[in-house]
């Protein structure tokens, strides 16, 4: 039986957003396992199983209901110890949490200044009231204004890569030869914005832009099938 | 028949301060191999074992001589089979190179700033004049002129430490319970200002402080016992 995935979607449903599902979505694909998606919106708290926080993703296999991305990874690794590993050895396992903080510090708040209008712009209608006032309230101005000056912020921003384009230039994934969790968490990062987002943020010769395509390949075009915007 | 490592010195012969050495030496007392240190100076290129890049480290192993810390960590690994592993699996020391490029190109660069000019303080006198011209021609301004401004630098430089603190805040080393190569290279830049600048870096609270202090009481305390300032 498929494994159940409550998925963030936008206006369309087949728009998956969500940085924290592709971790997910990459991860099953990973360790080979089938997945049913379940299109969720912001304001849809009742429609997912329990428990839950109130956030995608939410995984349920074979009625265990298991939410948040790094449990749902935790649990993948343990349930399924025979299929392909998403972490590697111990030692592995607690660098690839140094490139999780690492995207949740430094590149995932540095994209929100580039997309969170575009985000707005592509959540359900139901949704977009939610969007702005929690986004608004978070950065104590308008989404307008928080992406007024982004084409100022990008050198800034492509610099702030070093760490990420300095690796993948030199190996042909974080994980090494073979994508791990470590590149998924990074990948989810630029997925997000790619799927809702026209804005140029990687120049076409930045090898991390042939990383994400690395990625985008993966599983047979899993992510680059999703609808999203160029490369 | 101990492990010969060319060390950078400073006019005290026993203050050791090269960031890269001190990745070796962590790496050595890891593998726990015995080391005899030999003392160099900057401008005393002619003084070092053939093959070198005119920098440290070199080692010198059984009449055999290897240079750079990247190279000689790979080195001992392969040599050492049997002793404790510096790396872990081959994820692990993909996503160790992540780290390392962490260090380089964020860590690093930030600490440079704040400790250039007490560098040049502790360098040898016949280093001095060698030392502040390639510097300052990097630079492109004298060394007081960079470190002018510190002050206002340092939260700046506190805030860019966010992936090392998240992750330490909440595994006691980047490794896991134990540490491997990531903190040696992380912990070689703070060992580096260390032993050459009284510049407070860390608040007394900061997580990344008490990391530090775990790498110092490493091996006996062996970086505790080189000469240095403070904490």
């Amino acid at each position: 039986m498929p494994i159940t995935l409550y998925d963030l979607a936008g206006a369309e449903a087949d728009r998956r957003f969500s940085p924290f599902c592709w971790r997910t979505k990459m991860a099953l694909a990973h360790k080979g396992l089938a997945v049913d998606t379940v299109p969720w919106r912001f304001t849809e708290k009742d429609k997912l199983p329990q428990p839950n926080a109130g956030r995608v993703p939410v995984i349920v296999d074979n009625g265990q209901v298991v939410h948040d991305s790094s449990a749902i990874a935790d649990y993948l690794e343990s349930r399924y110890p025979d299929r392909p590993s998403l972490f590697g050895d111990d030692t592995a396992k607690a660098l690839t949490r140094f490139v999780q903080n690492w995207t949740e510090t430094v590149l995932q708040p540095g994209l929100v200044g580039f997309v969170v209008l575009d985000i707005h712009r592509h959540s359900a209608p139901q949704d977009q009231p939610y969007f702005r006032q929690s986004r608004e309230e978070r950065f104590r101005t308008t989404l307008e204004n928080v992406v007024r000056d982004r084409e100022a912020r990008l050198p800034a921003f492509r610099d702030s890569l070093a760490p990420l384009r300095r690796t993948v230039e030199r190996q042909r994934f974080l994980g090494g030869d073979a994508p791990t969790y470590a590149d998924y968490v990074v990948f989810g990062a630029f997925q997000w914005a790619r799927a809702i987002s026209d804005f140029e943020l990687l120049a076409a010769d930045d090898p991390v832009a042939a990383w994400r395509g690395r990625l985008l390949d993966a599983f047979g075009g899993y992510a680059r099938k999703s609808p999203a915007y160029g490369g």
